[in-house]
Parts: structure tokens; sequence; C-alpha cells
């Protein structure tokens, strides 16, 4: 686990120069996702009930170590390489006033994310794991989606593209996450567009905008949606209209991650709404991806019950950088920790159930 | 942080030979606990404030450095050395057929942790701790409370004193739980005696009982509750009615924590229930108290709710042996790390809010 805490590999312009797959290539690899290894379920099953501890009572660490093994495939799940991958992009959306922070503070937060000063940083270096951080194209913001789809088709494959080159070879485990100034609007245009309701439903204060700006982001998503009517009953037509780099990016590593037997660890509201498109396509599509702590964001409540997960943690952090799902790492090590290094029963000459 | 994860000093027969103070000594103590330090508060705020993230928005964690600096009593907070302490003691009350598992698997545990083969081995380790477990007279068990208490005054004093001796010169966190066959049912007496309502309130499966053990360990928590009927105005004598040793020694590390200004992180149902009886001496005799996890066991949500506390973690453990807490330890690594390593706005020349 070298480069702890300040990586920052994939710096550059990354949406224009992957040659990755178009649109339909990307509907081709969900409609072929890998299923869930059932023979490494139930190895760790058998081993889990041998366990010095009553039936269950380790919890959701049970579930987190048999949902490890099921898309590693293979038993017992291990995780020594862990990656958090963050995704940074800009959004025409920004100049309608959405955000407490200017627009320049996403390439100042890259920088700090590469000096090692944020707070993804230091839950990177205590998770153990490594951190990449993916700068995409911030001179060239998307799209206002305001008035039109935020990003090409062609761009916003090509960002799908390379999403899915975080997942190189090696990495066990991958948390995602990313920076935007403005992308929470963004996300709750997206999941006003794919759930309905009222925009202000999908619409939280994000970095701590109130007042007329929360009514501007408010505004922002409704013209969003009305502008882009047409192009919504197709969810990646969907994400092109109303993402981003960094959201499209977020798509393609869960996508590679599935190919790859890479679990996933999602971030908060922005993350979970990138998360969201691959779910409108398949249901399926997410069952490799946990969600890593309930954002206090107001609406990422509302998305994680959409899509039936239930965070691993709920710390009322609201900062995205891929925070929370960095600090979710910990709660899977510690499950995995306990299932390889627990004596069993008979190891440990400890009485069983009496009935 | 040597001896992580299979350290057992302290075993042996722990109530009976330390001298400590009596019952009236105790109350003293308590009535004389140190207060937090505003001073220190006041300075993590003024970091926290100028830290590259939108304010509040590390949530809980920003909680927790507050919490550490405030009973640590200096900025910035530190916890170099953490320790994991558990208490393990028996019950005349596990006669009564209130387990799932015979009396000896309480022994056979705490040789469990000696050779680290225990959830709470490995859970320590990865939060970089280390582990002290205290085996308290097992081969003498409390009286069973269904008949009379379950221990002397100068006994429960002796297990009391005997826990504070676990926050040595130097451990800078302490995480704290308990092994004892039957003890669920002596927390279930406990929060019965202290906040009334049906003995069923009160009373979870514990390691896994159902039917007519289920009953049985109602029935004995009804009959503890009236048989010791005329102990229970008082905190420390419903403590000796109806706890143990271990529970009794929870109890003393907590106060001796306090002293010496150590945060506390509470493990799930048993360890609460002992916090809950110093809570009813002083209410915020528990103010140096974090709750690592919310136990799956039912009835710990509502005694959460009484104390007023929210816990850390959620993850539907129910095992004890001081699991939850240690866990929670990396999330207090966490809340202090982004405290201490995160760059400020000037250090890392990121623009501020707009606003």
């Amino acid at each position: 686990m070298s480069e702890t805490g300040n990586g920052a590999n994939g710096a550059g312009n990354g949406a224009g120069e992957t040659g990755g797959p178009d649109f339909n290539e990307i509907r081709k690899l969900i409609a072929d996702m890998p299923v869930p290894d059932v023979a490494a379920v139930e190895e760790t099953r058998a081993r889990e009930a041998e366990l010095t501890k009553p039936p269950g009572a380790l919890g959701r660490l049970e579930e987190i170590t048999e949902w490890v093994a099921a898309w590693q495939g293979r038993h017992p799940p291990n995780v020594t390489h862990a990656r958090v991958a963050v995704f940074a992009g800009n959004h025409g959306v920004a100049a309608q006033g959405v955000s407490a922070f200017p627009a320049e503070v996403t390439a100042q937060m890259v920088q700090n994310f590469v000096a090692g000063g944020a707070a993804v940083n230091q839950l990177t270096e205590l998770a153990d794991a490594d951190l990449r951080v993916y700068e995409m194209a911030l001179e060239t913001p998307t799209a206002d989606f305001t008035q039109g789809p935020a990003l090409s088709e062609e761009d916003c494959a090509k960002a799908v593209a390379y999403g899915m080159m975080s997942v190189e070879a090696g990495v066990e485990l991958i948390a995602l996450g990313e920076m935007g100034i403005a992308n929470t609007t963004s996300a709750a245009a997206i999941c006003h567009a794919l759930y309905g309701g009222n925009a202000q439903d999908w619409v939280g204060p994000g970095t701590g905008v109130a007042g007329d700006a929360l009514a501007a982001k408010v505004a922002a998503v409704e013209a969003g949606v009305a502008v882009n009517r047409d192009l919504l009953d197709d969810p990646l037509q969907l994400l092109r209209a109303l993402g981003g780099h960094e959201i499209s990016a977020i798509v393609g590593a869960i996508i590679a991650a599935r190919l790859a037997g890479v679990p996933v660890l999602l971030d908060g509201y922005t993350c979970t709404a990138a998360a969201a498109v691959l779910h409108a396509i398949d249901e399926h599509a997410l069952d490799h991806c946990m969600i890593g702590h309930l954002s206090a964001e107001p609406p990422h409540r509302a998305l994680c019950e959409k899509l039936d997960k239930v965070p691993l943690l709920a710390l009322a952090m609201r900062l995205g950088e891929g925070s929370g799902a960095a600090l979710a790492i910990q709660i899977v090590r510690a499950a995995l920790a306990c299932h390889t290094g627990m004596a069993t029963f008979a190891d440990a000459e400890v009485s069983g159930k009496a009935n």
C-alpha cells in the first residue's frame, strides 16, 4: 500500500483521449455483468457458523464478508489492496449561483488532494488504501444543463471509459468519490428525473447554500429536467443530459469493478446519484456496491431507500470527496479480519450453544 | 502499541485484593468528577473552522474531536495509546437457564481472548489498541439475584476498585467491554429497576435464547427486581443487588477514566447498563462517554435514549466482549486524523465560502 494519502495519478484531461466504448457498447457491458459467486458465499457461511460467537452476532460484518466473497468470487475474501478513487469535474450549472463556493475551488481542492491536505487524504491513509485523484477537464466545464444537455453523447461515453480505468489490476476493493462545485445540483436533477416528486424533494444545501442560492438551486433542477425532457427516458441519455464528467466516470468505475470482481463502496449523494443511473438500467447492477455512509445531505436518505440499500455508516458527514466511502473501508477490513482471524469453537475448545 | 490483540494482564481473582474505596468513597469520587475543558473545546472549534471543508461537513467527526479535546483537556486532542478493556465475570442467575450457552463458556472465552481468537482480538489489532482482559473470580459467580443481592457491598466495591485499575497512566482512550454468561439478564434487571416498564421491555435474546429460555429470562428479571426491592432506590445498592463483578468493574473504569482525563467508548447492552448506574447518580456522569455501537439486542436502543446518546455505529452486532466499542476506536482515530492532518484554507490556498 504505497502512495497512501497523496497519490494523484490520472490527473489531466480525462475526457478525450481514451477511445473507449460508445453508449451501445456500454449498454452491452451492463447487460452482460457477472453474477455473484454462490460457492464462495456458501464457503463463507460455513466458516462463519463455526467461529467463536453466537450465530449472527457480528451482524452486518457477516453480511459484508459474504458480499466481498460473492463479488471477489473466492473464499476467504481478502482486501490487501484497497483504493479510493476520487473524480473531479466542473459544471456549467455553477453559473446559476447554486453553490456556496466558486467554481475554481474544484481545481484548488484537487491540488489539496495532491498535497495531502484534504479529509480524504487522512481517511485513505487510516484505511491503508491508495488514493487516486482523476482530474477531468476542469478547464472545460459541462454545458449548463438548464440550457440543454450537459454533455454530448461522445463526451459522456469517454468520461465513462475514463472512470473504468480506475479499476486497475490488483485492486481488491474500491471506494468511489467525487469533487465538483455544483455537482449536488446535478445529483438532484438526476434523482428528480429518475424518481419524480418535486425538485425540492431532491435538493439539499450541498456545501451550505440557503435562501436565494437554495431557491436558485431548486429552479436550476426544475429547468434542467424541463429543458432535457426528451432525453430522460433513457438512463444513459439522462446521465449525459444532467450529469457531468466525474458523475459519468463513477458510472464507468462501477461497471469496471463489476467486470473485475471488485466490490465497490459508494460515497454520498452525488456518488450514489451516479450509481442510480445504473440501477435504472438494471436493478441488479449495484449488487456489488454498498453505500459507505449516509450523507447529511437530506435527499441521500430517500435515494438510498430507492436503491434498497442501508449505508454502513451514518455520521452526519456531508463532504463528498469519497470521505464516507473511505471511512467505510475500515468497516470492511474489520469484517474480513474477524472472518479470517477468529478461532472456531473446535480450535478454541469453547462449548457451543446448549440447544 | 505493543501487546495488540492478545494481552491478558490482570487475569486472576479481581474481586478481593485491591483494598479500594467503599461505597461512601465511591460516592465522593462521583460527586467530585472533573468538568470538560472549555478552553480546549474553543481551540478545537477555532481550528476546525479553518480546515478545507464547508463548516460542519465532517458531522459527528467534529463532535468526536471536540469531545476528546474536552475530556483530555488539551488541544490538539490525541490518541496514540488506545486500550480495550474487557471484564469477565460469572453470574449465579445463569442457574435459571437464561442463556443459550453454559456458564463455563465465560472462562473458555477468556482463554480465547488470551489466545487471540475472538472477534475483539481482531478488532483491537485493527484499531491499533492494546487489549487487557480482566478475569474476575470466574470460579466464584455472584449469588443468584432471584434469591437476594448478587454481591455484598464489600465485594461490589472491590470490583469497582478493580475496574479502576484498567485506566493506567498513558492510556488516552479506553473502550470498555464485558464477557459473562447470563449478564444480559443482569443488564435487563438493572434497566428494569432504573427505568420501570415491564421486564420484557428490557429483555432481549442475548446470545440467542427464545421460547422457554426467554420466558425464564423475563421471570428471572421480574424476580430479581421484586426480591431486591428494598435496595433499588440507591443506584450503588442496585448495582450490587442486580449487577455482577464485571458490571461493577465497568462502573469503576468509567469513574477512573473521568478522573484521569480519558474519554470512554462504551460497548453494547450490558456495558451501557453498567454505565446507566452512574447516570442515575448524576446525569452528567457519562459526559465523557460515547456509545460505540448500537447493539442488535433490542432494549439497547431504549437504553441509549434514556442516556440521551446516539451510538457512533449501528452494524447490528450483538456480541459484547467490547467488540462494538473497539470498532468505534477507528472512528475516533478518523476524527482526530482529519482535525490534525487537514490543511487550512490559508495553507492550501483554497477559496472560502462566497457568502
